[in-house]
């Protein structure tokens, strides 16, 4: 397997912290976003989407999209479990990183890449060139805000967002939750749950790659 | 189990067909948000979130996701395989599902949703208002026809989106390519076989529900 990383980017730490809390250890190719190497020939032809992380499976398929890689590596290598194992469970892993995705990780996308001045047409990745949107920044906003009251509403009732272990739902709301620094957004002073789940993540080995 | 639906919108619309080519039959209760049900006290308190599909499981969860509703289903009901059987099968299911959501799902959203006059501070689904942004409109309208590319581009090589037969990502796929009429958008005359995978499916029982 291989697997393109880029080490400041949110969506291929994701995987990362995927692949190392499962154990494993893949060859890696770091893709340098500040240097728009996503962009260059070589490596859309890799990637005609211009996204990391991406994942060449041992069959020589290329994976673009985060729950693919978490859903193949479980496949293959079950242990620990990060995905769920009951049918119960299974859902609440989806539930949960669905709701992080879209409630969280899209609304600090949409302020950051609709708001930094390095990101002027650029307010989507891909291949093709967005100009950014104002409104869309102030939006975010908003939605972050929201996004951490209702990560403290689950917390302060479940040790983890998708039960009582960690699973790739924890990791793609820590992951968010950290990235959050780069719009000055944080875990408030009134969620002790938020802030004690993301201490305790903090401290996995993994969140340190 | 207990399934909250609404039969004009299209995110019910994907959990209905997924039940349906299960042969699956669950009690539902229809949700109208032509009369801003999913608002209702009564609605609140079953989804926070105010969203339909609904599912409630056999051990009383609240299943508020298509992707964790679909893994639920799955997992207690296996068969017909919805969501990949191999390693590589699950990982294209999980691929192409979340390529059609962000890429297709989500632009017709932002058009339908920040140009409709009776969506004006409802740009956005939940219990919190927001208000239209008319460039994400305009943004939604590019991308839907990027969307459309992308679909003639793997289904010239796929017959059906993860491979060689129906999955949740064609079901997410179809539903979304159909509702793009509300926004008077449709498969070009240049896509022949995204126009033949469509109508391979809208052949199939579950698209009629």
């Amino acid at each position: 397997m291989l697997f393109y990383d880029c080490s400041t980017a949110p969506s291929p730490r994701r995987a990362r912290m995927f692949i190392a809390e499962k154990g494993l250890k893949i060859e890696s190719r770091e893709i340098s976003l500040a240097e728009k190497e996503q962009l260059s020939p070589a490596f859309l032809a890799v990637n005609p989407r211009a996204t990391v992380p991406v994942l060449i499976t041992r069959s020589g398929a290329t994976l673009t999209e985060n729950l693919a890689i978490a859903t193949y590596l479980e496949a293959v290598s079950p242990n620990p479990p990060l995905l769920g194992e009951t049918a119960d469970e299974k859902a609440q892993v989806m539930q949960w990183n669905a709701l992080v995705e879209q409630q969280g990780g899209l609304p600090i996308a949409d302020v950051l890449r609709n708001s930094n001045k390095h990101m002027r047409g650029r307010a989507l990745t891909g291949p093709v060139n967005f100009e950014q949107i104002p409104e869309l920044a102030e939006r975010g906003r908003l939605r972050v805000g929201l996004f951490f009251d209702l990560l403290e509403q689950r917390l302060s009732q479940s040790a983890y967002l998708a039960g009582e272990r960690l699973t790739m739902a924890d990791i793609t709301g820590f992951v968010f939750v950290d990235f959050a620094r780069v719009i000055k957004a944080s875990i408030p002073d009134t969620s002790p749950a938020t802030r004690a789940w993301f201490d305790a993540i903090k401290a996995h080995p993994s969140a340190s790659l």
